[in-house]
């Protein structure tokens, strides 16, 4: 049984807040700080260039992304770290495309993060493809036999709704697609099965509910059968065969060594893997039933509070992350209202309240805390203060 | 008159070593543990997900971007960071190259980096363009006008040579083509003046001479003629006009804001943002002339100490960056022997013993120490033991 106690412990929230952003930025586990000021006081200070070897800098990537690959249902040696998940996004759609160059069509849904969507539109301007975007719900109709790739985010960052892996993946390949999904909202979130559900390409950032700090490295996993002959067009150093060779052509390492590119961001991956630490010891089922355990609580308790608000994720918890949202016309004001009581959640245009539940840090206390606000802020008008109606850059 | 006294103090180098190797990794600057340690602590822990506007990371990239500018020639809000060296290199060339669609061909030359002409072959065989490289003696007379992108780093990692910037940039213009100029071992080495060369887009890594720490993040810079046109081929949600709108649609920012791809790395950028401080009050002339004198010195003491090297470098050290290589039969195991003595410079394939000089820490003394050790271990042959002979995988 996984000691949730123990992995709260892990983290030092400022008192006073109820976090329930951790699916924006997940908060800082204490051991960051202090394994950050040692990589840099004893290893880069001391070692200097030595460090990529003797501090094992280098093999980082690969050894971080092992550590991602239980959480994810993957195996050691399939997951490696590096740059942003746009780019993890870009590396992972071209490789799945390169390998249907017969085929045109990309394929994804509104609902996926538009970063995805940007990046996917940028990479078929440019290599002759179509990037084709269809509703939530109309994915699995307009699976056809002219698709080269199904690029879907398994988990929808404004209604949580959780797109099923498995069967989409089948679908897919019964058309002769290869699919690449991005776990932004999955990983440490939910029970993802890569393998499980035969999926292709998969891809994700660390800093929501793995916590690895603002813009930590993404990670990119490449399903064992395609990850000898996946060519991303991003060829970086990194991903030579013998980067040190300094050969003028590039020669693919075997494997997912290939999905590195440049030279990996040696502070930021320490922070990350001071961050996996919390993860040794949790079971993703128990995380699981954790994260249903709160989201339950919170919609019933909400319902039962605030009559004004629509629930906007699917009620069905199988069919959700570990998110809740609710819309309400005056969305913005009101969670600026109820970040100005320590209740932090956030805002998604047009008008979706959005609250993460992380099982590694919230409790039911979380849950009563936030429905309670909500509703105090709602009855009391709280909101409808012209200081809470300014436009937000970033919430 | 800048004090390389006290940008000296600003590094607490370990004792016993003589570092010639910050042309691969700089240094820790002092401040920057505490930086790191002080965002980490009061921002990522206290202000969670608000850090993104209270502490200014958002902002971070285009300020960052900024202090860079002033060392390589280019203007306030011309520069964005980001990703790393590899990326920037393939949103420079991408870019140049879609402003440039009818025609194919991308010029390089043999002393360029390999990353970066593994990233520019990758981006030619998925946009239909051509990569042609030719030896670095070359490069002039192949400016042809079937050019599109002219993609030079202007100083050769190996041999520490020069390309000329302004005359190349010249030559290019003439035949309709753009440049692209990797400063990897430019920025923080010699004096660039990306304006004033009327070069086109340019790019280069952190963590040499810049001592932003291992993997640290890279620059691009988009001369303001073109940096409301170009498009790169990664449109990620960070470079779009309003990223918080989350249109499906992507609209890029106006200018140089439009190269940002996906969440910035703030933990990385922090220890970046501490080493630029270093940079405060230093002259780059001061700089290119402290630099000279350091190579100029450490050629003339090892010429006359050690007839068995030969100069791979320019001797002319205006045709020179802030770098010195000598060529042996058994570089590796010299360099092995070297190290072992507390002098740090690196080893290059397949017999390059490279030295790098950084003005802000280097000094006289090092250039004595560096010269007189390489005599003692080649006069008593104390390289030719085993233990130096293995391969390295890193150095």
């Amino acid at each position: 049984m996984t000691d949730f106690n123990r992995t709260r412990q892990a983290f030092d929230l400022p008192s006073g807040i109820t976090y329930l952003d951790g699916n924006s930025l997940g908060p800082m586990p204490t051991s960051a700080a202090e394994r950050v000021s040692r990589m840099m006081s004893e290893e880069w200070s001391r070692m200097l260039i030595t460090g990529w070897n003797k501090a094992g800098w280098y093999a980082q990537p690969r050894k971080v992304g092992d550590r991602i690959a239980r959480l994810i249902g993957a195996g050691s040696g399939q997951v490696v770290m590096g740059d942003t998940l746009s780019i993890k996004v870009f590396q992972a759609v071209s490789a799945a495309r390169a390998m249907r160059p017969d085929r045109r069509v990309i394929l994804s849904d509104s609902g996926n993060f538009p970063s995805d969507l940007y990046v996917a539109h940028g990479l078929a301007a440019a290599v002759d493809a179509e990037l084709r975007v269809v509703a939530p719900e109309d994915v699995e109709a307009a699976i056809s036999d002219d698709l080269a790739v199904l690029m879907i985010t398994e988990v929808d960052y404004r209604t949580g709704r959780r797109h099923d892996m498995k069967a989409l993946t089948r679908k897919a390949h019964e058309v002769g697609a290869l699919t690449v999904w991005d776990l932004a909202h999955s990983a440490g979130a939910v029970d993802v099965a890569l393998l499980d559900c035969d999926a292709d390409f998969a891809v994700g950032c660390t800093y929501k509910y793995l916590n690895g700090g603002p813009g930590a490295p993404a990670f990119i996993w490449v399903h064992p059968q395609h990850a000898d002959k996946a060519r991303p067009i991003l060829q970086g150093w990194m991903g030579h065969h013998a980067p040190f060779d300094f050969d003028l052509d590039y020669q693919p390492a075997a494997g997912i060594e290939r999905m590195r590119v440049g030279t990996p961001p040696v502070i930021a991956m320490t922070a990350l893997d001071a961050a996996l630490d919390v993860w040794e010891g949790v079971s993703i089922d128990d995380l699981r039933a954790r994260s249903i355990e709160l989201t339950e609580a919170f919609i019933a308790r909400v319902e039962a509070r605030c009559p004004d608000l629509v629930l906007h994720s699917p009620r069905d918890p199988l069919q959700r992350g570990s998110q809740v949202g609710f819309r309400h016309p005056q969305a913005y004001a009101v969670m600026q209202a109820l970040i100005a009581e320590g209740i932090i959640g956030d805002f998604r245009a047009p008008d979706v309240l959005r609250f993460g539940f992380a099982p590694l840090y919230n409790d039911l206390g979380d849950v009563e805390r936030a429905a309670d606000g909500l509703a105090r802020i709602l009855a009391n008008q709280s909101w409808d203060r012209d200081d809470y109606r300014q436009r937000a850059d970033v919430t």
